[in-house]
């Protein structure tokens, strides 16, 4: 099914990464074509794709109200890919894989912002599950700034045999979990084949996935509130496993 | 200025936290008393605040237009210290200084989330200027759901000076950056009276608040998209900086 991408980054993002195909681009009738939208507009033409200009009202709704900067980019799915294609991308760089695994979170936004991290510290890609788990949406893409465009998701049916899948190919499962008697996670080696499981806000990982985990660790806390948002505990483990693997592939110039 | 403080989080911290003078808690006509909600209508009580009950478009009203759950506090303006008191609560734990330090941000959520990793890694306290600075809002107390009440915040004229008193006070002061031949956050030694600051979103640190930090460290990035978040920045920075100290003060029991 077509869908809607909105907003400048993710729009810009997804052409440059050139993974699906794109439909037509439907500007808001009063956007100026300058700078980022110019850029926009120029690299679409160039593309081929048709672009027109609308009412502001029409990319309301084709966003769902959403905060679409007066455009948006008619594109086929998003393209998932296998996880053995993640583990390619791995091979191809040269690195031990270092994947991200998502158990089943709900909220758009927390899986846009891990998705943007995952970019960031150079994951091989993540690994979802089709059902009760959201998939790459519109949603996704533009809280992600676009980085999803650039990444590799794998949407599997069961992910406790891609979990086991992964393994068979020398790759450690990590889970990060809350609790008494979870050892911190600097006290865990992570520079190996790492997949990294992320539990689902809330409710953390099902029982069978924990299961599944060669190694469990948490994210210390103290002070007076309770538990972290997943996106931002996601965050910090994403950090710390890159940092084990002393920030590989970082050009500081 | 008495404000309403929303949202069942915020809400049963202030409570518990008890800094500010409490006026009155109102609650939406329909919403049951069980559960948190109950919890706190019956610690509202005990204070002996007026409970009452008032229709669900004031809450939207007072909250403008947040997520309050049908609940409001009407509350006193938020206690701010001064730079002295958070020095003299690392003192009282036996701890050395550990000070986040705000330059400019204008948004309420990332400075909500900030706020509520550093309570997560028991920061002894913010300091924030008073201008051009998003100010302890309640979007800010429900951002930080509630932990920036059991915080210590100080609200400072000049953030230079602020900054200055602390190094006067052996506490080094260490800025966040971007850009070139900045070295990685993990090639300083944080551990050590530490000031952390943050720079304002998409413009980063003043000038001179910049030249007055001892050190400048950086988060590596690699992948396609560009900078981070504030707030996910500022949260791997905080978690760097206790782990460095060996998660002090954490009990994995």
């Amino acid at each position: 099914m077509p869908e809607f991408i909105y907003g400048l980054w993710p729009i810009i993002e997804s052409l440059r990464a050139d993974r699906r195909k794109f439909e037509k681009l439907v500007l808001s009738d009063k956007l100026e074509e300058k700078g980022l939208v110019a850029e926009i507009t120029n690299l679409a033409r160039e593309k081929g794709i048709d672009v027109s200009r609308v009412q502001r009202r029409i990319l309301d709704d084709v966003s769902d109200n959403s905060n679409h900067q007066g455009m948006a980019l008619r594109v086929s799915e998003y393209p998932y890919v296998d996880v053995e294609d993640l583990l390619q991308r791995a091979d191809k760089r040269g690195e031990k894989p270092f994947i991200l695994i998502l158990d089943l979170l709900k909220d758009p936004q927390n899986v846009g912002s891990l998705i943007r991290v995952a970019d960031a510290v150079g994951v091989h890609g993540i690994i979802i599950q089709d059902r009760r788990q959201v998939s790459v949406t519109p949603s996704v893409v533009a809280s992600s700034s676009g980085a999803v465009e650039h990444l590799l998701v794998a949407q599997v049916t069961n992910l406790v045999n891609a979990m086991k899948e992964l393994k068979d190919n020398d790759v450690w499962i990590v889970g990060m979990d809350v609790g008494p008697n979870v050892p911190a996670l600097d006290k865990q080696d992570l520079n190996m084949g790492l997949g990294l499981v992320m539990g689902s806000e809330g409710e953390g990982m099902r029982r069978l996935v924990r299961d599944t985990c060669d190694f469990l660790v948490t994210l210390p806390m103290r002070g007076q509130v309770g538990s972290l948002n997943v996106a931002t505990a996601g965050s910090i483990a994403l950090y710390a496993a890159w940092q084990a693997r002393s920030w590989e592939g970082w050009t500081n110039e």
